[in-house]
């Protein structure tokens, strides 16, 4: 079975800094098969990078390995890990990317990078993913063992990404973020809306509008509605049928409020 | 011989919801070379992504999966169907999608999707491109046979997409699209435009602009000329030269007409 | 080894031309690794086509063949060459896009394609990428001798890319381009800043700004600071910590001196 190895980045849509890791991948091993997550995490968004990494990993064959480069820090001190979780492996700035990932999961093993012999000879102050990350995931990808690629650590960094408080009558949370239909993605997951009730007979309330009901499609409702459904992550999402509700009615961080009701209150 | 599998999508640029259709893919067929077509199909366009569906498919080897999610449907009754037509195999929503493709070559087979097997154990209401489309593309690139999928069916959904009106002195058609260079794509074939004389003593004329002469290349005219031309797909297309003219000239549905002219009339 | 190729052009971000290419080259050899550097290389922006393939296109494995269609002249006279420079091989149009590559190490062999046999049978006037340079890299991809593809010439053509001038107390360069991050790319290279003195003792002006001291990383300054410093091509960078430079100080043409000073003068 070919390697599969995953890149996340803030690079921007199309930028040739994305073909330089693929590049110094491909040197160390030409038959990695390279599998683009997306190059549009917001500039240095890590919060960003956290959940579309916890999305969408997980979702890969056994054994895959994620790099994963939103580094504000390059250059600094910071450390870069390896870590494994669940049947996934990674490679990150430890800053935070995998909070998420290993709040899902216990990372079973978790390396930081100091043996130089894996990189590149010549390592840029401002390019790490050419110069570190994408050599590194080479030499794994071909079998290199983690050990080799430094001393074992037992934490790496987390952000305090806010998790849902739950009460009898209600689940407040946040909106997390937007995606690239606008629609508005929360912290809050479809089990903790099962705990309320019947999801037909919830209120969702944000930013001074209420929801009635937390729907099963976008089918639900005519065009232009705001519609609050379980979107295909398990998460709480509020959209505007054919329309942007990023731009309509609220932004990252906004609170998000969920009661039980009925559609009749 | 690797099989190949294309996207064709509306989910935006680096979405890492493409990367989610890739996983379910590569979990069953490590094997499988993905080719992006494209993800910047507009939003629930079904119509644009018939016509790129059209142009595309056709020209990848004999045997390609194509595997086309524009699907303002999803959750709801509408089919997902899998059709071969031509040397080529498609999996698509029962929409309209496939309509010029089927315009061109009459499908040999068509089976709707009705066998859950196939399909992830979970499948959320929002997101079939990932639960059934993904899953049953890689069976299939592992050689299910089709007929396994579900029943056979005699028809597909067709959009209405217009023809020219061709009479002995003209051609009368519309714009279809725009490309991502603002030239203006038409519903006008190579052929029908033939058929009215020598391409260069033909008059276009488009929201009530004329341009003598349907020219051979860009370079037939100055910077910033209007120019009409026969684009690669063989279809009449009205530009303007180092400039935007969907910006400046017309959008999608304008009428255009061609008529036998001289450049000196 | 799985041959690779790599493509380059103005296409724009997820345009559905791009995947054409990818169909003709699959058609010939379904085996080619495939890697997309960028495609959104300035509309008919040659000299950031030149920047941007020296900087990749030498980084892959030895062999590569780096198809780059950035083509203002298709359908006109203009030549398309093969060349072969350092370890890498290129298929380009003959109009400077391989001017920095060619100045970096001097072609080995360049061939202008003459013969029809390697082309698709029918060739558009407008779409030489899908209909000769994708059939040409299939057929190369497959073992096609180079000599095979028409005669060879002496000379291909270059763009008057500017030098930096450099004295005893200075070096004047300018602004090559922007980056996606709006970072000013200058073509002042590392070593040419180091023959002044030491980097953290020097001053950049740039319209009318100084900025002491070429620094490490973007660390190196507060959010919001104006920064120059060695970026990870060894060129001098200008930026703005967590800013857009190009939009903010200069674009690409603008002068920019380096002299020597002290942070304290």
């Amino acid at each position: 079975m070919r390697p599969i190895i995953t890149l996340t980045t803030d690079f921007g849509v199309s930028s040739p800094y994305v073909a330089q890791v693929k590049a110094e991948i491909l040197c160390r091993n030409p038959d990695a098969a390279i599998v683009d997550v997306t190059h549009t995490i917001g500039t240095q968004n890590i919060l960003e990078g956290a959940i579309v990494l916890d999305d969408v990993a997980r979702r890969f064959p056994a054994g895959t390995l994620h790099v994963a480069v939103i580094d504000p820090g390059v250059g600094t001190d910071r450390r870069i890990v390896y870590v494994e979780a669940g049947s996934q492996r990674y490679l990150s700035p430890d800053n935070g990317l995998l909070t998420l990932v290993a709040r899902r999961t216990a990372p079973s093993r978790s390396i930081v990078l100091t043996e130089r012999c894996f990189w590149n000879a010549d390592v840029s102050n401002t390019f790490h993913g050419r110069d570190i990350f994408a050599p590194v995931a080479g030499h794994l990808s071909l079998g290199v063992a983690a050990e080799e690629l430094g001393p074992s650590i037992h934490g790496i960094v987390t952000l305090p990404i806010p998790e849902p408080q739950i009460t009898a009558d209600q689940v407040a949370g946040n909106i997390l973020l937007s995606d690239s239909f606008g629609n508005l993605i929360t912290n809050i997951r479809h089990e903790q809306l099962q705990s309320l009730g019947p999801l037909d007979q919830l209120n969702v309330t944000c930013e001074g509008r209420t929801i009635l009901g937390v729907g099963r499609t976008y089918g639900d409702k005519s065009s232009a509605e705001l519609i609050a459904l379980v979107d295909s992550q398990g998460r709480l999402e509020i959209a505007i049928v054919g329309g942007n509700a990023a731009q309509a009615i609220a932004s990252p961080g906004a609170s998000v409020v969920v009661q039980r009701g009925t559609r009749d209150s």
